[in-house]
């Protein structure tokens, strides 16, 4: 690994916090993912992709910055990224998935609030997000409540813009959206010094469709029994799917899909028939918030599909690549993005439907409702979800937690 | 008092629920508010409307409606009174301010949300409130994520019609809610079976803006030091505002600013110059959520405003009179209600400056910032009234707290 002390610090992070950060991360790693039994060969680039996760991928993203690009990052599946590849920059998410320097965040920030915030918020003051420091413009969007009044005290610490998602999804809510999408392309063709065009767009339409398609691709995979990969390196490339070149990590997951249809033509499967298929549905997981996965894998069920942003709700939709002129292609990337399911939407009785149909692609044997305390969106909208698994026969156990390690027995005992 | 047994036994109500809680409020009320000294005469108008908050007015309701009329319930100063009024209907807020059946509420709600939807919801499954049994449409609104959710659940149980509020105020976010509120008149006109004129949205803008401009007078007399009325008593008259019927409520309300101006030119005061002047800040009180300004004003201070909806933010604004068409009616309107300053929007710097106006008016010596645990948009939004208020040289008090009496001592000691 090279050393990076340099470039962190000149992206100006606060370089003991960091070392300290990343003592602790790799044993985790190590003993969540690499421990694993008859793991898929292709798993080997997401590890190394890990293992200079803010190194190697920091210095891409600085690189692209001193040759003119520019670098944008988001916390939320709402944010068009194919609007940000096409006018020259490239699209992040940002750092959250463990509570950090939780004294100064709660000075700002009330205590009673989801760990995933509270966690973005640690990570920028703490110093330790170097995704956040090589950003020329973090991008929000009004989903949560939460989110949505956070944005107001980061933008005094970064630039900030916020695009204004709808709550419903009516005809109005459609001209309102356009209407962001197009503001949002215009903004980031002032940062890019150049327009989007019909050509970049289309571009840039097919490259996140291509990785769109890819996870799809693993996603399917997943409909085998026994699965022939784990729900932990599922989530994992759903996470790593936010943070690296969108090509590169397509071309490396379609290899890891052909092997994975090898591994089930060969009969080569993780878990055994007997173990039981569990779906994940709720709030996003970001690195390095494995512990409900880990807790569920290691209790002998397997987890064979994600229905959260980080997984399916990232991927399912694609952008349609038919559109002719640059309107159009606004056109589809608004009509896209707006089909997304998040609870913050009311109502959002697709989300229910989307839900029964994975239990029935995936033949999942039980849901695990995996809900952020303080979130309400995904809190409250767990009893429409359980009434429908319940009406379809599927049982679901319902988890509100945070980020905190201090309820890992308790979660295990309910699992 | 009249037997209301059996209209409340017809509204289907739950009548041992309901005595038990009448049994405690009168007690409750008495004293809070019949034992101040130097009460003014005019309160006892207001005093006698809560003796029949739940008979006497429910009766107006009901007889409303067997006469052709209808009844909206509504949970926020969203939602326009006026297109209400325009259409033969009757608006009133909806009961919440005291937990009631939590056990049962928690079934459907997390524990961890605001004391307000948890006590909207208890009431209406306790079957104790005869504001929403009495009301052919409940109509929400998208302000947070809680009733947000919250209403899909209530839906179930009652008509429910929701009207989406932007998140922001610029062009699009109009364009939105003007869509909005035309669309609600559409509504209003089905269920009152006549369209909405020129001349009654006229005639009932002019009575809603009566009620506002009283309700400015009222605090308008606020300013005089000493004070010529209890904040408690001020904040009841807020309370009463959404229950009332309007014109009779604008018609006591202005006898009782004509005997204030009479105690202020004659020196007949509440308190004493040496008590200093508090404002209270943040999230609505619902009767009976008086403890609070309760604890405040026994402990030796008195409230001269409320930055709150139930205060200022219900009757600041008044809706532009002078428009000519319905279409600049619904115009009118439409920019009237995207005028409140609610901490769901983001940014939201005006709020910060009417607190700041208000601090100045009302010459306030110290804010009580009033938060509701689990509310996202006001405990989120008190770091940067905070910073305001300090740059102003005014302290600001954070009492975060919910709807039970544990914490009485508590708060009573921080105040």
């Amino acid at each position: 690994m090279d050393d990076h002390h340099e470039m962190w610090s000149k992206l100006g992070m606060n370089l003991e916090n960091h070392d300290a950060l990343l003592e602790v991360l790799p044993p985790l790693y190590g003993d969540i993912f690499l421990g694993q039994e008859g793991r898929p060969a292709g798993m080997a680039y997401f590890d190394s992709f890990f293992g200079e996760i803010h190194g190697a991928r920091i210095r891409e993203l600085v690189e692209h910055r001193e040759a003119g690009g520019f670098v944008v990052g988001s916390f939320c599946t709402y944010v068009p990224e194919e609007l940000v590849l096409a006018a020259g920059g490239i699209c992040v998410s940002l750092c959250a998935g463990a509570d950090f320097a939780t004294d100064e965040v709660e000075k700002d920030l009330p205590a009673n609030l989801c760990s995933l915030i509270k966690s973005a918020y640690g990570f920028k003051i703490g110093g330790v997000c170097p995704y956040i420091e090589a950003s020329d413009l973090v991008v929000g969007e009004t989903t949560c409540d939460g989110k949505k009044k956070y944005y107001e005290i980061l933008g005094k610490q970064v630039p900030m813009y916020v695009m204004e998602l709808p709550q419903m999804k009516g005809p109005r809510d459609r001209v309102l959206w356009r209407g962001e999408v197009e503001a949002f392309a215009r903004r980031l063709e002032e940062m890019g010094e150049r327009r989007i065009t019909e050509e970049s767009l289309r571009k840039a339409m097919g490259t996140v469709n291509a990785k769109r398609r890819a996870l799809q691709r693993l996603s399917s995979l997943r409909a085998s029994d026994p699965p022939v990969i784990s729900g932990r390196d599922a989530l994992l490339i759903s996470q790593i799917a936010f943070l690296d070149d969108t090509a590169r990590f397509t071309s490396n997951l379609e290899t890891l899909c052909d092997e994975l249809e090898q591994r089930v033509a060969a009969g080569e499967t993780v878990g055994t028939p007997a173990h039981p298929r569990v779906m994940l549905s709720g709030c996003p997981m970001a690195i390095p918030n494995w512990k409900v996965p880990q807790i569920i894998e290691t209790s002998g069920a397997t987890i064979v599909a994600e229905e959260m942003c980080t997984g399916e709700r990232y991927f399912r939709d694609l952008t349609d690549e038919k559109a002719g002129t640059l309107d159009a292609m606004l056109d589809a990337v608004a009509d896209r993005y707006l089909q997304i399911d998040c609870a913050v939407f009311t109502p959002n009785a697709e989300r229910c439907e989307n839900i029964l149909q994975m239990v029935r692609d995936r033949q999942v044997d039980g849901v695990v409702y995996y809900a952020l305390k303080y979130c309400d969106p995904f809190t409250i909208e767990a009893g429409s979800v359980r009434s429908e698994l319940e009406g379809a026969g599927v049982p679901m156990l319902y988890l509100e937690t945070d980020y905190s390690e201090g309820d890992a027995g308790q979660l295990s005992t309910r699992v």
